[in-house]
């Protein structure tokens, strides 16, 4: 395996227009292999706005959908691994919130339904209900690459410890999260948790937002962030789009779980 | 319940005496409670210095020993309750890092000792081995109170998601972590943690540590601090001794839990 290598956030600008934003995330692939990332990630929703009136005409079923496609042969054309945000994905006439991670050949090597639906009601300031409209999935995802095993979840799953603690203990020394926080929940948790799971669990963490749209229904925070497993920042977009690169050294992770071997410490006897 | 109350952080210069450490708490439980605070908390190893060649001479056995006596009698004066940091206790010719707990009648209503022992080996940074000396305890610990339902962890447990997990579970609304972080894994990660397990939780979170003596062989970080359950820092100490005081207002606990309602989102059918 490579003990280093370099991956691109693309903090992308998501419009009501699906032809376009698929174009935009295959020129941002393009863009991100052509300088050097070997694995790129794309943002929550990044094929359609974040509304829950949107889900249902955006939604695509695996195997047979314009964007899979179009991610699918960008990852082939650029030899780079993506993981590809999220789109709306259908299945039985149910909508998830669905990653798919596709390999440097473009084959699919891993789907992330979001587990947790953000459902959230503070008056004034911001009110949604993905339940509305999605449905949750059920299962921790981690997938194999050529660099190491990566752990995935979606923006609300960032919420939950207990998920990132599993994946650690699965063996994910990475962990991905496409999410789109908003200016209520952006300021106040967005680096905060990141950072936390990342030093928790002493992993590398990726978090990629969509560009902030202030025309947009729910108005993402953006500040798409790389954090290492001692927490420190590696790169961190502001609002606007952007393509962040930076280096995934995973002898880091095995030199903070030799100082401070935190996993090691757990008390399995009492949780 | 009251919903309402004033606390005291009491950052304490904890010397090589154990008299004038005991007579330092006394006192500051005594100001602390003629300012209005009616829950004191001390620092972890308050009546001893963070070092291993110490605890075993300053270590006391519950029922018998000086700090305890003191202690218990300051609450009593002062009608306070008191969270008393952290002592070396014996038992069984073992010694603890233990928290007593005292009511405002002097009463020990609980006891936590330290869970996770702080192992850690940072070249050229920090060293320190507690399991050389000391044995760990095996209990999360949560006790009653005339205001709420309190959590203790002490130091080093803070690093471990699930016992605050738990503790939210069982009830606590307020988690209070006597602790002594250093100069390394202050500045990374103090803040950090303490603002993320009260976020993750939406409970209350107390962190008290010594203040800074640069003389000493463990250089304490201080930067005592109280957040809220949303995550924002109420009172926040520097190095120097200090006592810190803030309200802890339990509707605050409610409000959050409502607009935001993390702990029944969680899924229990995965984890």
């Amino acid at each position: 395996m490579d003990n280093s290598f370099k991956i691109a956030l693309c903090q992308m600008s998501v419009e009501d227009n699906k032809e376009k934003n698929i174009k935009r995330a295959v020129d941002m692939i393009e863009k991100s292999a052509n300088n050097g990332a070997r694995l790129v990630i794309l943002p929550e929703m990044f094929n359609c706005p974040y509304d829950n009136s949107k889900f249902g005409v955006y939604a695509e079923t695996a195997g047979s959908g314009a964007t899979i496609e179009a991610v699918s042969k960008a990852a082939k054309d650029n030899g780079a691994y993506v993981v590809a945000g999220s789109i709306p994905e259908t299945e039985d006439n149910k909508i998830y919130n669905t990653c798919f991670i596709f390999d440097d050949n473009g084959k699919i090597i891993g789907r992330h339904r979001k587990i947790h639906l953000f459902d959230i009601d503070i008056p004034e300031k911001i009110v949604f209900r993905e339940s509305e409209v999605l449905t949750p999935g059920s299962e921790i995802t981690v997938v194999d690459t050529s660099f190491c095993r990566i752990g995935i979840a979606i923006c609300y799953d960032v919420r939950f410890p207990e998920i990132f603690r599993k994946m650690a203990l699965m063996g994910a020394e990475f962990v991905i999260v496409p999410a789109a926080f908003n200016m209520t929940t952006g300021p106040a948790h967005w680096e905060l948790l990141i950072r936390t799971r990342a030093v928790d669990n002493q992993v590398f963490m990726a978090a990629v937002s969509p560009a902030r749209n202030e025309r947009a229904s729910y108005i993402a925070y953006g500040n798409s962030m790389a954090v290492d497993p001692w927490g420190e920042i590696l790169a961190r977009a502001e609002e606007k789009e952007d393509i962040l690169f930076c280096d995934i050294d995973l002898s880091k992770v095995e030199k903070v779980r030799r100082e401070l071997p935190v996993l090691q410490h757990r008390r399995t006897d009492i949780y």
